[in-house]
């Protein structure tokens, strides 16, 4: 084998043991997957494109780059609250960049998302050209029990998993020069390179929250999109949002603005009935959630912002497009 | 709005209305798309990639890529006997055509294929970065039923859809100075970005065909797929190949070339037992399918190639991977 295989070498050395999951009939090597889907399900079918110098920097690994994107397809997933299954990955990798050495870093970065979610790679075409990485996933869900961003109503609350503003710190530490000066580095690297999809939360969420979406615009802008699908507004109360005491202490001014307006978080947030709140509230006190209230769906009024913080205009959200190019 | 619309705004504005289709439960605008599958039939996911300058010269216009991009996919379906239902747009574009003018010849490329076909865009995303086009498609066909290249057996009966040799000469003409000078140019230039997947034939097809391929390789190469998934191998023979009259006429010194190596014909290539081959010669016959023997599945031997041509070796395959970069 040359140092720069074909695309069929490619596909068959480096990704076709990410193949097995159940209800694959026939995976890679045809010209498509055949599936088995399961009786009584509904699909979601979601695609996210990272390129280079725009989603991540570009002296990412082929190991850091290939986990992120996986992560960032599953986070969809996960604010649906389906059961990801199956997915396709759409590769172009200049040149230097179609060699052994990165190829299995990739496909190792690829593997390891992969084999921890129990879902299988089933198609996809690698072409070269400008580094883009396009992941198109499928999964399954209940009928009639999605997750979605409409069903938010006047009084429900708003609560949102695990920690704010992390994405927004990490996205400033790989763009600054003086990445050694964070005491956090380590974690914020993972945080960014391999975020936690909310499977779980996403599953367990079923039938119990109104309505659901992943912050990858940032807080204000997502929860602006559940406000929009839903005809309501929201208010969020600024010290009750949950940020890592570690990154409080490094930058503590930033912070809420991170929280407010960082994108990159993969957290979802999600609304809740009064009933409901009761529920996920014992989860959360038995240490089966770990998810925050955050403030309350509001009457739809007149002022232009859909959502505000501690009943003020919320800073505008400058997140959710950041290019790592000069 | 601005010229360059947001990615929400581009989403809502040029591709919304392209989501009609039976088995769409929620479509563009939530975190994934929820689909509804039909009962007793199994999926079929395949993905394909289009580069600028790699697979489509840089001149080509929005709706030129957009068509021929939704062409090749669909294809993929024709070859596996699917029906064609759902696909998710990943779309790249550079600033200079964020604008407008080029979104809607894309998005009206897009429409145009989408409807004949009564297929439904269910999501996807726009980045900023090169040209890039990446679409996944989900198809559906009866459990059991899908075409594969893995069941062609000794004495089958090879043919193929159509015409072969217009992909190459399209391909051979686009990459000339002199594009004038081809009297087939119209017909040939909508063979390009307007190929016509061979979707009635596919489903025709099933349980029918011992194997099928789609020709987006070269016949050489796309049939050695067959071999080499079915443990066979093949002999075609040269004078069978059907080759439109007008192209013979032009450059008939090129046709024999192009039909065995060129890529890009999306013609489906497919083999026949011999009680099966009757039904297909009758369906050709009364004008129900437009397809042509071109040779038959031999024993194993021990020369290398998997294809022969007239029992010799098959010329070189060097179609596959055309660059329209200089």
């Amino acid at each position: 084998m040359s140092d720069q295989p074909s695309e069929f070498e490619l596909i068959a050395t480096y990704f076709k043991d990410l193949t097995s999951q159940q209800g694959v009939a026939l995976g890679i090597g045809d010209d498509g997957a055949l599936l088995n889907p399961s009786p009584d399900k509904q699909l979601v079918m979601a695609s996210d494109t990272l390129v280079e110098s725009v989603h991540f920097p570009a002296d990412a690994s082929g190991e850091q780059i290939a986990s992120r994107a996986l992560c960032v397809n599953l986070s969809d997933m996960a604010a649906m609250g389906a059961t990801p299954k199956w997915f396709t990955l759409a590769l172009t990798i200049p040149k230097h960049l179609a060699n052994k050495q990165w190829l299995k870093g990739f496909s190792s970065g690829l593997a390891d998302v992969a084999q921890e979610f129990d879902i299988a790679l089933v198609g996809g075409d690698t072409t070269l050209g400008p580094l883009v990485v396009s992941i198109t996933m499928i999964g399954e869900v209940p009928v009639g029990q999605a997750l979605q961003r409409s069903g938010a109503v006047v009084g429900d609350t708003i609560y949102v998993t695990g920690t704010l503003a992390d994405g927004a710190a990490a996205l400033a530490m790989l763009k600054s020069t003086k990445n050694n000066e964070y005491v956090d580095s380590k974690r914020l690297l993972k945080r960014f390179y391999r975020p936690q999809p909310q499977i779980e939360a996403g599953i367990a969420l079923r039938n119990i929250a109104s309505a659901c979406i992943d912050i990858s615009d940032g807080l204000i802008a997502d929860l602006g999109h559940i406000c929009a699908a839903s005809g309501v507004k929201a208010n969020l109360v600024a010290e009750w949002l949950p940020i890592n005491s570690q990154l409080l202490e490094v930058s503590a001014t930033d912070c809420l603005n991170w929280a407010l307006t960082g994108g990159d978080e993969y957290q979802l947030c999600f609304t809740l009935s009064a009933n409901n709140k009761s529920i996920v509230d014992q989860w959360i006190a038995e240490g089966k959630l770990m998810a925050t209230m955050i403030g309350q769906i509001t009457q739809p009024h007149n002022s232009e912002e859909l959502v505000t913080v501690d009943q003020q205009p919320a800073p505008d959200s400058n997140g959710g497009f950041d290019h790592f190019s000069n």
